[in-house]
């Protein structure tokens, strides 16, 4: 912006600061001059333009360092006050493009609410004490602009931008004192994570104490998941995708027995298509990738990738739907789709491209296509509980939170345990005919009898979907300090056999007829529809075995050996709870198929008691932030407003003086997670208040921190 | 390029031209003042830049009008001569980035054979008649060169640019007179293929006539595919998905059989991944697609779709394969990719965006990965001829044609019988250990039993892919005049059962009973795993049902109507030759499935016999282009050197006084297709020689013109 947007931005915050016009400045020195002739005392700023290390798939955030003239910064500085690596000058190019102006021209004044996410902020701490007015330069070094260091703040916590204050000290560097403390205090809890003489190849933190890295190295070590070279992407080992197979396998199985058709969409969008429903695209806009070059030649106009498809499909089912006898159309496909989150990573969970079903149909009434809504969802429901032994929570969101240009979203609620977290879990929406007015999707009436044209009915719309998000929740939900712990029925391995006391004393024919038993053992069992295998290799021990398929997070290990063979036994181990039990040899198909069905239905009740006794239920404010800081979500009867949903954010949001352990936990407050169909007891009118703003309640609804 | 480039350009084709400088001249006035000095007789021409309407995501090609400066040319004969639509005059940054000129300096000589390819030439006919030295500027209007037309068109000719010799009569518009004859045959022919009083929901072209409206009638009117709005994409309705998936059930079930996995790699490459092995990505760098951009971010660097995933994958090889003992490793992944071709795209056989497979495998030795290769190269023929009834031929490429970067490609070679050209249907390569060098894939050789390290080895690999082309293929072979012809084994609907002979004659009674009736032939089918549906629309006739379900390609129609239920019969009708024959009611579950498999294989027989009797095997090269031209391919001697197979695209393509029917064929000539491991002879060297130069020939090679 120029140097009057600026003073106009200024004065519409009521920031009324001296301003002077000079020759433009080329240096500190010039400037200082130019001064000269101001009478008040005042004391001249600088402001820096750093560019951090960034991986090449990253847009690059740009670090402006604002300071007092006289303060020694530097770039090692830059790197640890703002915990960034290798920090360079930004190049005009850059600093142009984020900020508009040359880096001569730049100052804090040229951040503003539309560019200030790509931006942070390294504020000297002695420009902050400063008790005289500071001279910036508004995006222009041929006028000077005095604020107190007060108004400065202000003006950028109006952009939004984020502000770290520093100590630009030569001698130490030092982060200011509390961000210092936070830092120490986290750095002995991850100490304490570390788990005590873990094997090389497992896990060696524990889950509850350093999530973050329990998370990655269960993924890892655990051999589902790698990082890739493309920040937000990530690579699906045949570990993990084996369970997106097995969700796609129920789940396509019944949506075609619902008369549901898969099809395939172009993953290109038109930029006309994408913009063409207001409120959707700007839900979506932030966050399209765009592709505008092929070879070496651009194109004429950027194509995005599809973020979902709406807008992709229904340009075409307005020219497909013809009639009434055209409904109900139902159309699925298993794509990728690309969202590029400039927020926080995180596998599974928050991806740049993910693997998902989408699916969109359309049917003559409200009636029948909210039907189909509340089918999928119990489809959804059962993914999480019945295959992945993850309980969810059926509901509604809130106006605030449901789907961009939609109607209504129900969907289902996980919960993370070890975060107090919640987490969407798959949404059903029912569109209305928002999309059918925008698109002209229409149909006759067929139910007019009058004289002249039929009139036209905008159809109904639902689109729904799942992702592999599924996946991270349910390994958050069940993995333990000794890695993956997978339910039976999603895991590629159900059974592992491992061959036991088979040492030097054994004779050849002793160990060959253990070997054979257990070659039968395992055909016996892959018969019965068990997915069982042997590790019969010699290289590692029985013990290294164990670590092995653990970390893996197969349900159940056989162990088998000489003193088996003589008790015509097996000794399995269960996965979920280390408990041991023999079993006959003569009943292993029998037993190990009611045994794997007992470890499904024991995993979801444990994590289904723990899920509830994390829910809590409650009407006054004061236990409301204590609650999630304690870990849990709650349930609490509410109004039902925006603002009121804006208010309950804020005030559940951190303190600045908030030591948390976890320390990617956001900073911002609760939001509605859903409103349960499942309601704890009617509210009656007027009988109850709005836990946060005390109006009358209409519902109880689901709050809490999440993903 | 800069003038003194062109003028060199000129010099190195031994085109010398008189050359002088001048002011600039900024108009024709100007420029024939400053000429003027100039001794010899000279004439003005005048180079303007048009762009044509251009679909959004189509590169735009720039057309340069190159005239006298006399002619009258205007953007309505631009159109017409060019053949395109709304031509403009281009816009400075579009001539600046296509040319590296500004408008005002721009002339024929700005094209070079790097930018040619984006470019047409509209040549004014006056011009070309010139006897006159012409007047041009050499990319600035300070100079000036002097050519013949003669030159002129010699130089136009070595940038490989199109060009169109224009006459731009104000008068006529007309295309000149060889131009205008073809068009005219052309349209004859077009006018022939009319199919007289084709129901107005069916295909109204004949395909022998028409092929590319046949072709585009047929996946439209067939209701399997629909065209898109970004250029090069189709929407794959459910009727040509489930094809697809059935596809991929055959063939996933066969993988996992040998021991592949599925996972899944992101589709966004890094252009550092991406351009690691040299040839290969010399062989995708022009078709691939570029994001670079997220939101409103420019990202800090490009990043690529993937075109196929060797690059993507192979860097993780390296750092998962640590041992022998994690050899094999075999991965399949499920996708699509993206190739941003710019030759005219055709749905299914050559898009955009595809869906295919890609398997990636990793071999200890050579032997392994060739067994591999040749076990899924049978693969895809049981694709091709067990479930889409499409005869291929299994080979091996020539050298020119592989894989680029790869070993050895194998393929299976189809035909598309109505245009006589070979089409590749889907490959197999081995790539050697060229990957596994770039990218550092080695074990320890396990053999190795000497003293010090063990030396390493490069793993052998392999890919291997089968696109949703394979539909197109079908749908090609076996399409008629009335549209699509499905093998029972693909085809959604396998049976479709139509009530007949309802008049008003018919009692309610009766009718019911015939509707009850074939209620129960469809679950009777239906329960013996036979795909049958009832259409009992009251709106149609049956003679419009009849069209209805030919034109969707159902393989089997039952007519059922009173006349039938006395006679305790059905009547069935086979799509692929329109046999008629009635079948007992007591027998229907039992003689359907039967008469479905005699359908499946009397349609691949029918298409092998069509593919043999086009299979030309030739020793002489005088029957080589009659072979070709009489839409056939052609086995031949061959010595399999690459500038003999230069040589033969060269000698077979048309030429320019070929008035083609099918204006969509290719100029170009005849490629390699496959050298068949079926060779009808043993070569003995020496013995017999190359079909084309002469040398000692070394195989049986199929040659032919192709997609």
């Amino acid at each position: 912006m120029t140097s009057e947007d600026v003073l106009t931005a200024l004065k519409s915050l009521k920031i009324y600061a001296a301003t002077i016009a000079h020759d433009t400045t080329p240096n500190a020195q010039a400037w200082r001059e130019a001064l000269l002739s101001h009478s008040t005392p005042f004391i001249l700023s600088k402001t820096l333009a750093f560019k951090p290390k960034t991986p090449k798939s990253d847009t690059p955030v740009l670090i402006l360092v604002v300071a007092l003239e006289s303060t020694d910064t530097n770039a090692a500085a830059v790197n640890k006050v703002m915990n960034v690596k290798d920090s360079r000058f930004a190049t005009p190019e850059l600093v142009k493009d984020r900020l508009g102006v040359a880096p001569d021209d730049v100052s804090p004044l040229s951040i503003t609410s539309a560019n200030a996410s790509a931006i942070r902020v390294a504020l000297d701490s002695k420009l902050v004490t400063s008790a005289k007015p500071i001279a910036f330069h508004p995006s222009a070094s041929n006028k000077t602009v005095f604020l107190t260091s007060a108004q400065l703040q202000n003006y950028l916590e109006s952009t939004g931008v984020e502000v770290v204050t520093a100590e630009f000290s030569a001698a130490t560097l030092a982060l200011v004192a509390s961000s210092e403390a936070t830092k120490a205090s986290s750095k002995k809890v991850k100490e304490d994570a570390k788990i005590e003489g873990a094997a090389l190849i497992g896990i060696d933190v524990k889950k509850e104490q350093d999530f973050p890295n329990w998370y990655r190295q269960v993924l890892t070590k655990g051999d589902i998941l790698d990082y890739y070279d493309v920040s937000g992407c990530y690579i699906m080992k045949p570990g993990s995708y084996h369970i997106w197979e097995t969700i796609q396998k129920f789940f396509d199985g019944e949506i075609k027995k619902l008369g549901v058709e898969n099809a395939y969409f172009p993953m290109f969008v038109s930029s006309k298509a994408l913009e063409k429903e207001k409120d959707h695209v700007e839900g979506f806009a932030p966050e399209v990738a765009w592709v505008t070059r092929a070879g070496s030649s651009d194109l004429e106009e950027p194509i995005a990738i599809r973020p979902t498809s709406e807008t992709v499909m229904y340009p075409y089912y307005a020219k497909w739907i013809r009639s009434h006898r055209d409904l109900p159309l139902k159309i699925n496909q298993w794509n990728s789709v690309v969202r590029w989150e400039f927020k926080h990573p995180q596998p599974f969970l928050r991806t740049r491209e993910f693997l998902w079903q989408e699916g969109h149909t359309a049917f003559l009434t409200e009636k029948e296509a909210m039907e189909e809504v509340y089918t999928i969802l119990d489809l959804y429901r059962q993914i999480y509980e019945d295959l992945l032994a993850v309980p969810v929570i059926k509901g509604i969101k809130s106006e605030k939170e449901k789907f961009a240009g939609g109607l209504k979203t129900t969907t289902v609620e996980g919960f993370i345990p070890t975060t107090g977290r919640g987490i969407q879990g798959g949404t059903s929406h029912c569109l209305g005919q928002n999309f059918s007015k925008m698109f002209g999707i229409t149909v006759e009436d067929p139910k007019f009898n009058g004289e002249g044209e039929k009139p036209k009915l905008h159809v109904w719309q639902n689109s729904w979907g799942i992702t592999t998000r599924t996946i991270g929740v349910m390994i958050m939900t069940h993995g333990d300090d000794k890695g993956l712990v997978f339910p039976p029925r999603v895991a590629n391995t159900q059974v592992i056999v491992i061959p036991c006391g088979i040492n030097a004393k054994v004779t050849d024919d002793d160990r060959n007829a253990v070997e054979y038993r257990i070659s039968r053992i395992v055909s016996d069992l892959c018969a019965v529809g068990v997915r069982a295998k042997s590790d019969m290799r010699d290289l590692h021990s029985p013990g290294y075995k164990f670590n092995h398929w653990e970390l893996r997070g197969v349900p159940l290990r056989i162990e088998f050996g000489p003193g088996d063979m003589k008790k015509s036994q097996v000794l399995s181990v269960r996965r979920d709870n280390g408990v041991k039990t023999p079993i006959a040899l003569s009943n292993v198909e029998i037993e190990v198929p009611k045994l794997l069905e007992t470890i499904q239905s024991d995993m979801f009740i444990k994590a289904k008691t723990v899920f509830d006794s994390r829910i809590k239920q409650i009407t006054e404010w004061e236990k409301f932030v204590p609650a999630l800081d304690s870990k849990n979500v709650v349930l609490v009867p509410w109004c039902e407003r925006d603002d009121c949903e804006d208010n309950i954010k804020e005030r559940s949001s951190r303190q600045p003086d908030d030591t948390a352990v976890d320390e990617k936990a956001p900073s911002m407050g609760a939001k509605s997670l859903c409103i349960p169909f499942d309601q704890p007891e009617g509210i009656v009118k007027g009988k109850m208040k709005c836990v946060a703003c005390n109006q009358d309640a209409s519902v109880w609804c689901l709050f809490g921190r999440s993903y």
